[in-house]
């Protein structure tokens, strides 16, 4: 799954303008984090006369779904869900060129079966919390989206995308020859409807940001400098309808998805488990890293 | 649920040019039935020689949803579902601007359970057997449709609206602080979708003729002038098809829809009926009238 | 069903260029078949460095689906599918002007209640061992696909059509009064949607190219002298993906469409003979076809 999330790093880093990025998925070494609260991989600055709060991703370089990540981001999702000051929050991304690259593959190479089940169970927590937060949730995609990184966007009531033609979103996981999860499949079937999610899925298609507009996996494009400012302004809107109703019809659209993992919650985890644990995987992920690692040096 | 109704209403009697009308929901006092056949709710004309009935909807000022106009709503269906000479039913409005404002407040406030319960039976009744219909239905919409009255439309087979900017059509129900039930809810998801009526729902939007048309929510647009003549036009490309196949066809595509209120309908009354007995809801709808009676007195 | 096909036949028929083809759903009599393999109703090639097959319907005149013709379809397709060399197929018509007209009349009409089960078998076959293909599945039409060609068509990965004003695609079946199967309908709801569906079905429509592509039905339009080399180069983009992820993806997708059909499978074939041995149909089909002889004679 991270390869997915590495390959995207890969390209980004060979292109990019930043020279001497450390591991992938890990963060920067020696970067202080920003306003951060928690151990800094996800800055939350709440606006309580709003009751809005920004989430910002700053797991760099490229906000990789790492186990640390994740319980970080679900503790501060809990906090803003108990808060009743909070109604309403915007997702986005503090790395540069980058909402998020999805799993991180450092989870999925060399540890144990319970650590491979340990994270996957924190995937599955981060969809499930985020999917059917009571809280508003916009997507303000500022940077590229692909595998895990789209389905958070996926996850949230609405997106909106920086029309930068050098980002994309998508689930490309089978471009590196694995499958996306159900749960990830069914998302995007609620997202796109079902052929589009054929075909996006059968090819692992990445789309740019008017491509991703037209097939409605994002719903709105802006140009990058104003995001943040339509999101909060599309976040009032939102806001404006009585959170009870919303959050129940919210329910009532969401629940029964939902309830597909549920129901094989277990077995989705012994599945990524007995995958990730094939020799065959663990050594085309090992050259995978090797070759990031020379590339890099 | 009425509440949508009566919120519209109260925009449309402050707007519009005719001061005067009496009780939301009720008929307009002294107004004689016109062409109109039983109580004069429901005008019904049939040709006989296209086979071919228009049920004008006269429950004045604006068509909402009583107790009263369903049971001659739906006798007046009976009657064409059980004439041989009646292939297909246009459904429209004789109400000024309005298609039809949604559910009657009034049966929902000050009454018992066992009224509640009677009036939730006749508005799934009224479903069941418009969705269901043998015959062609076509809704020539000549007039805003909130609530209820996008169900009523989407009942259809086949949706033509009057392009009048005016008016506006959808399940506005969170607007309002409470929640489409979920058979409203299937139906507009067999409609335009499942992301659209996720987006729809969750926010109550209310679309334009054009972004109505654009979602699938409407599948035609004509000058108001023309809504009946295009009306009459589509059934006849609908009456070409042979009866037997065309309703075989129907009912493998709706019944799965209806089966899943048919399973649930008792306790679907039965939320309704807890739901709009709370102290709570009587207190606002009470607070609603009061507000009502003021701006018109 | 093949009524369909039929009606379909008789118009192309008696507008075009070709006079004296003899009876619907055989072959020209004494037409030799080209390179084909086997009887010469469906034409093989297999490019082995591209790892790609050419499979041509060569039932002349119109491709019809005879119990023959699925026969030989079927052992073609399953010999590629056990070829390791072989990962994709374009599928595509050597008749002119029809990609196929569907299922063969002639298979409906006097015969015992035996060789109609067989014949529906042959068609649930057909689509199971399409619609679930491991091989990237391509549909080239170059021609008009009404009903079961149209079935056929949908079942595949990917439709090109040739941009010809002549050429039309649907599932036309309640055009002639009868109704597409239940996994009919499911295959074109997977493709267009619900809504669209409904609309669809219940009149039977008939989509030119540019409708077609608008809705779905078909991914790509070009100019027809460019269908082959088109589908050539869109498969090489399937191939790029690696075929175990990309199979698994497409069962995740396509399954429990097809097992609802393997969970009823009995019972539509039951359904099929109890419909087509009804007296009222064998006269209708009997008159069909002597109108036919008339018209050709």
């Amino acid at each position: 799954m991270a390869a997915v999330g590495l390959t995207f790093v890969w390209r980004l880093l060979r292109s990019g303008p930043r020279p001497g990025l450390c591991g992938a998925g890990g963060r920067e070494p020696g970067a202080a984090p920003r306003r951060a609260i928690g151990h800094g991989r996800v800055a939350v600055e709440l606006d309580s006369s709003a009751g809005v709060a920004v989430m910002k991703m700053e797991n760099l370089p490229v906000n990789s779904l790492s186990l640390d990540f994740l319980t970080e981001f679900l503790i501060s999702l809990e906090k803003l869900e108990n808060d009743r000051g909070c109604r309403g929050v915007i997702l986005t991304s503090g790395a540069p060129k980058i909402f998020s690259a999805g799993l991180d593959i450092m989870e999925m190479y060399g540890k144990s079966a319970e650590h491979y089940a340990e994270f996957w169970k924190a995937v599955q927590e981060m969809w499930l919390r985020l999917y059917q937060s009571n809280m508003v949730t916009i997507a303000a995609i500022n940077g590229s989206s692909p595998a895990g990184g789209c389905l958070m966007a996926m996850s949230c009531d609405y997106r909106i995308m920086a029309e930068n033609p050098k980002y994309s979103i998508g689930l490309n996981e089978t471009q590196l020859g694995i499958v996306a999860p159900f749960w990830f499949k069914d998302t995007l079937v609620n997202t796109i409807g079902n052929r589009a999610t054929e075909r996006s899925l059968e090819l692992g298609l990445l789309y740019s940001p008017p491509e991703a507009h037209k097939i409605g996996l994002v719903d709105q494009l802006v140009p990058e400098e104003k995001i943040q400012s339509t999101a909060a302004a599309v976040m009032s809107q939102w806001l404006a309808i009585p959170d009870h109703a919303r959050q129940i019809t919210k329910s009532m659209m969401r629940k029964p998805t939902v309830d597909r993992l549920l129901a094989h919650r277990e077995s989705d985890i012994q599945n990524f488990v007995s995958f990730i644990t094939k020799d065959s995987i663990q050594k085309s992920l090992q050259m995978y890293m090797e070759m990031l690692k020379q590339r890099r040096g």
